[in-house]
């Protein structure tokens, strides 16, 4: 099982997470590209610890949006989308080339994340800027649209299940504004984590088993307590003997 | 004779040049890279337009700055500026490849070219950067610290005379304010780059002949009759039998 | 009849429209904020320009999207709309006053005009901000909702009319992609803006009379020809004895 | 003796400073503006809790440069400087207009704070946006040319000192980067703010008894402890019977 938190979010001054200690839990680093948040100093700074930490780094990228921190959904055209997407993944790719790592999948970040979930447009534009850089693979929401695109084009697809979100019966996550969004006990998501790991498998919120075949966690990294609950994850998967390490490409 | 222009100097819905009409004229295009100009659309287009033209694309790096178009001296931290030009080059590597083509070398920009040429730290970024990218050649004013410091690193140092700029005794531009700083005559700008790709010399405002010996002309892009101007200077050459091409690798 | 046109467009070195020239043809200037284009020493130059030709000053606000111009749909969050609006009504009043003038209006740009004609919430921030602002009178257009929900807080709403573009039926604009959306020939742009300012009717592309009850009419600044446009607009005006002048407040 | 604090000085998802819990303790608040940091719903929101609390607004304008916080100095047009000031004190005004304050001073931030110190083109363009923003007073380091040349322009100048920096015996700050630059012990900083207040002298880090006419002290937002320490110079100074209250206009 892979662990990925979002990283290198801050911007000039500003800090949002605890990029250090989150690097020494999880095994992928979801690198903030410049767009919606991150600037290159950090960008190197994370690549740097992650390639001496074996964490994998991945490009997430998001809309040209500092001031919404890219969660606000903005209406691209669709091309204009695919070359901001490449940028950022280029610029990530020098930086971590100089740090003796690489680029090594795309996750795309806020309300880009849920508008390629549900919309092919968007979608497309992700999976096209992926098949420009080399094909990287795809960290994204299983039966999500861009989950489907990047399939149907040839890339490698990782499935992400969320520690910490409650799951409709349908596979998709609880609107963050309805009851049984969030999963607050440590014991709970650790609990939900291993049961992922170990049976590809989760309780929705509506009591259904459901089927999730994911291969990476995400672990919050902004939310206060977030680096206690990655490790008490990391610690859970030891405990339950699920081996922790990057996906393979 | 290697003929460059800067190119893909627009944001958004703004434009600064004719990057069509000048890409039919020069061999080299040191693409605006979104730091003081440039946006990815803009930058994948004039990659497009250089690759099926035998146009060799090249970096033009500046200081974070588009309401100034980074002609502003800003006294950056050196990492960071290192760590920018980095994040540049990347990203637009990213989109040249997208288009089959490579960034072939870096050009800096504005206050970032004038700083460079005098100053040993913000030198030392540029060469830095340009040895994290893969020890990009660097186009750059002859006898200038920015040469001397990529020298002394091993890069492929390339020298550019200006056509339309009045040159000191030093071999410096004459300063934009002192008189002699423009050429206007375009009949004299053609005879001035005829002498410097045959003789490797011209005459500076105070008459002496003075020795500058480079590889590649910048013409501007962004002055009124600037295609009209490039056109000529390519006539001439081909004219007096000088060869116009990239210049080697 | 009052004629306003966009003005202040550019951003650092960059430049849209030849805003000298409408200066001297308009009676209301839109002048950009900063959010969408716009800067502080231009919105200061457009201010005095207006100042001393008469010319009344609006508010030309945006989204903040610089490389979007202000054209593409965001989703914000309302409350953080409406202070957007407001600081930039504040930026330029503040430069206006320094060249003893103030903001008589405010226009929103591009998407927020789109979306504020038919989306009760952004119509409804524009209308907050305005109420801030001094109760500041709206200008757009006639039936929209922004129309509609000015007048229901006891704004002064001003209608305007587009001077080279189609209408439907409805009273609203053709869309740009479908047929009939620009009239091009100046005659008739000009014999349509006179049947306009002294009937208060235009013929429908599907040949319908409508009844457009407006104050201003909007001169694009930013096409080929647009001043040549807006002054045979304004002499036509004059041959037909309408009186052009800034709308009461 | 005012107390001011730099307050707002997030951006979008960021943070800097406790704004809530330094406005319980402050009697002016320096507001980032939005060029350095600063969103227009965070600068409405200080705005409304400082009406709510007695507390004094003013100011805090900056070079435009989120990336670099404004601390990175900028060879600015001056023009364009005062332009950008204006801007951001028009921005602010109407802000604090609508939640029933207004704009009381101004005060540069970071590097324009540093340069307009010893700069005559830097100081002049604070003067002259203060001036044209209503004659507003300027807060600033004694002795500096931005202190003389707005007292030259008839401006109302407030001197402040810094609770927690050491002093040259030239009523200079020591450079941050020199031994006796920080003031760590709570202990002392309010010993020393109690003796400038009543006194109006500090001792020099050379040991000299230095005189220091100011009416407001600068106490810092953005450290770790900065609450603790501004509630302890505010009782500090109650126990000393120092009045504290915004200082007159």
């Amino acid at each position: 099982m892979d662990l990925n938190a979002d990283l290198g979010e801050g911007f000039g001054a500003w800090r949002l997470s605890d990029d250090q200690a989150l690097l020494s839990v999880v095994t992928s680093a979801n690198v903030a590209c410049g767009f919606h948040a991150g600037d290159a100093a950090t960008m190197r700074r994370v690549c740097a610890l992650a390639a001496s930490s074996g964490v994998a780094v991945g490009a997430q990228v998001g809309y040209r949006d500092l001031a919404g921190f890219g969660r606000r959904r903005i209406e691209y055209a669709l091309d204009e989308l695919r070359d901001e997407i490449i940028y950022q993944v280029g610029a990530l790719s020098a930086l971590a080339a100089s740090e003796g790592t690489a680029v090594r999948y795309v996750k795309p970040h806020g309300a880009l994340y849920n508008v390629a979930a549900v919309d092919d447009g968007q979608a497309s534009a992700v999976v096209s800027a992926a098949v420009a850089c080399g094909r990287l693979p795809v960290l994204c929401q299983p039966g999500s649209r861009l989950a489907a695109l990047a399939s149907a084009a040839g890339l490698r697809v990782v499935g992400e299940g969320f520690a910490d979100r409650g799951y409709l019966a349908s596979g998709r996550l609880v609107a963050r504004t309805s009851p049984g969004a969030l999963v607050t006990s440590v014991d709970e998501v650790c609990a939900r984590v291993v049961r992922l790991a170990t049976t590809g498998t989760l309780v929705a919120v509506t009591g259904e088993t459901i089927s999730l075949p994911v291969e990476s966690i995400c672990l919050h990294g902004d939310t206060p307590g977030a680096v206690e609950l990655a490790r008490a994850v990391r610690a859970a998967l030891a405990t339950a003997s699920v081996p922790v390490a990057p996906f393979a490409a």
